[in-house]
């Protein structure tokens, strides 16, 4: 009898718990460790259906966006309604915040769950993957803002993600981004008949998305065109500096003026993070602030900042570490065994005293009788430094 | 501008973690309970695409069946291919087996994620929904049937899940399904005119599915109809025995000889597991032997077993009794500050020393200045039935 095939672009995850190798096992791993950085900064978890109307992401992520445009996973169900897999879960939660009517209150939600797209262009992307994010409801400019690139360092040094660089940019008020596009517009006005037919039609729906465009010519036409900095209010100038000087004492992170996200929806503060070790300088982990999705999608005004995260890219870019995250119940000793069994070369033991004294515990495994070492918890990331 | 409504047959889980009634919350404190049920029992995390080819479904969990018949969720993707959204996880977990020809190995998985039926006819159920499994492959009949009722034990326990009925019945190896066919054609040939269209359909697919007709008229004719018993060895019997004599101490455990699975994959133990708290007595878990299903797809032939679970309807049985898994780091003194936040009548304190003597420490949090009491770990039902 012929053998049943997985799907194109459908990926197995298949972990094995006794190989501290073992990729599906990190890429778990991973996944726990995000969610307990979520629950320990206090997140309520949010699942949304992985179905939606397909309107839903054409109003929100954009119809001129490279996801609606191309890689939207749709189809018609049997009663020939139009239904999209989701290719992201922002879009569902202001949905579902909506239409529960919870929108006169804040929230602060995580999500964890599939996500797809039909069409993945690049090497190593699946249809299917794995996408893990949190949404701040209700918050206008301001301390969400700084929580959320604080939960950003949070997870690069939990994840122990070393050369990574946190990059952020301000896209102005709705006002700023309707004089940016027109200024952009008049001074392309002479050079339209030089664009490709791509970025004509960029021109038409969306003019800011042609700053993405990969064609060099328009680049090098871009190159004296007016810059977004120019347009900024004083007070997104402000923003951006207050997040770069509050942060870069615990993480690289980098003001960058030509910074767009490949989503229609945001206004206001985006940031991408992307780690010097990958090659293509792939962004794992964005987001940024979207005030106008709400009432694009027929909600009241609702101000909003969100992020998301790649747990298989995460895992792509730190190969290296495994966390063995041991939620099984047991004593100190059978966790130490487990440990060892599975070859780690240390254990960091953190109980109730070491939590008071904000220390930890460093206990060699491989080599018999070395002693365990006590240390403050600041110098953890100079720790796995020295040992990797 | 119009709103954008959630999909028919969808359902929006939104957590609100400081009310420890919440329902989405406690779903997902079902589920972590559950996959730290699996860890303690040493399986691995497998996680298989959720879309699959349609003919996965139809050549395992059969043609004939209520899922294929009416319940699958599918659809042609822009290829023209007809791709099914999974109705359960066995199939894709034996396919993906086959495919990554790790079908030599002995393994335990575990699942837990999304599920699809586009027609759900009873009330209550949604077109998606989450269902936790296990698949124990590789093991003959033998240690693995007790393994996977002590597990459901387990569940039942950690759970707290009251008037909880483990039903148990075998189908035989395939002669012995073959013989007992026949028997029943024989039996049913001199009434056929008396069945319903359905029934008479099911007599030509798949003549045993006819022992589920709803219908009282066959009811009626099949009450002298040859037993299932009369045609299983004394091996198939006795293994019956054996697990309802191991397991009645912990669990209430039942042989049901006209217990018979809506799919058609199963051979040899099939079970059940219903709570008498449940009106229309609906199943919360459920699985069975397999040994056909890897030949079925292509593959060797490959002796497994395997049950699954709903946390949702776990929940719905269980509705008095929060599990507040507290995943978070912190101290015992901010732990017991939180449980007292979220209304919590009773800390169960289980440390080191504690596990070593197989006791646990109840602290009441409500009256003050209440003492607390060490009691041993067996006692922990009988005192949930005092407070509950």
């Amino acid at each position: 009898m012929d053998k049943i095939q997985s799907l194109k672009g459908m990926i197995d995850l298949i972990a094995n718990r006794s190989d501290p190798d073992d990729f599906a096992e990190s890429i778990f791993r991973t996944e726990d460790a995000l969610k307990n950085i979520f629950l320990n900064f206090g997140y309520s978890e949010i699942r949304t259906p992985t179905l939606e109307d397909a309107d839903l992401f054409k109003r929100s992520v954009g119809d001129s966006s490279d996801i609606v445009n191309k890689e939207l996973y749709s189809f018609f169900d049997k009663n020939e309604k139009n239904i999209t897999l989701r290719p992201e879960n922002t879009a569902g939660v202001i949905r579902s915040v909506i239409e529960k009517k919870i929108d006169a209150n804040t929230h602060k939600f995580w999500y964890l769950g599939p996500m797809w797209r039909y069409e993945r262009p690049q090497k190593g992307r699946y249809r299917q993957f794995n996408q893990a994010g949190i949404e701040i409801i209700g918050y206008p400019e301001g301390v969400a803002e700084l929580e959320i690139i604080s939960m950003i360092c949070s997870i690069n040094n939990a994840l122990n993600i070393k050369n990574s660089v946190i990059k952020i940019n301000h896209l102005g008020s709705q006002g700023t981004k309707t004089n940016y596009c027109n200024a952009l517009l008049e001074y392309l006005k002479p050079y339209t008949s030089q664009l490709d037919q791509l970025d004509q039609s960029r021109l038409e729906k969306n003019p800011l998305r042609i700053l993405d465009s990969q064609n060099q010519n328009t680049q090098k036409i871009l190159k004296d065109a007016p810059t977004r900095k120019d347009f900024l209010s004083d007070e997104s100038l402000k923003m951006l500096q207050v997040l770069k000087d509050t942060f870069s004492k615990d993480c690289k992170i980098q003001i960058d003026y030509g910074l767009v996200r490949g989503l229609d929806y945001y206004t206001g503060l985006v940031f991408e993070v992307i780690s010097d070790e990958l090659g293509a300088q792939d962004a794992y982990l964005g987001g940024g602030r979207y005030d106008n999705l709400s009432e694009q999608l027929g909600g009241k005004n609702i101000p909003c900042i969100g992020m998301a995260i790649g747990a298989h890219d995460l895992r792509t870019i730190n190969p290296e570490i495994i966390i063995d995250v041991q939620l099984a119940e047991g004593s100190l000793k059978s966790k130490l065994r487990k440990a060892s069994k599975n070859n780690a070369k240390f254990a960091i033991i953190i109980g109730e005293e070491e939590i008071e004294t904000n220390t930890i515990i460093i206990k060699p495994l491989i080599e018999k009788n070395s002693e365990q070492t006590v240390m403050d918890i600041n110098e953890i990331s100079s720790f796995f430094e020295d040992i990797t």
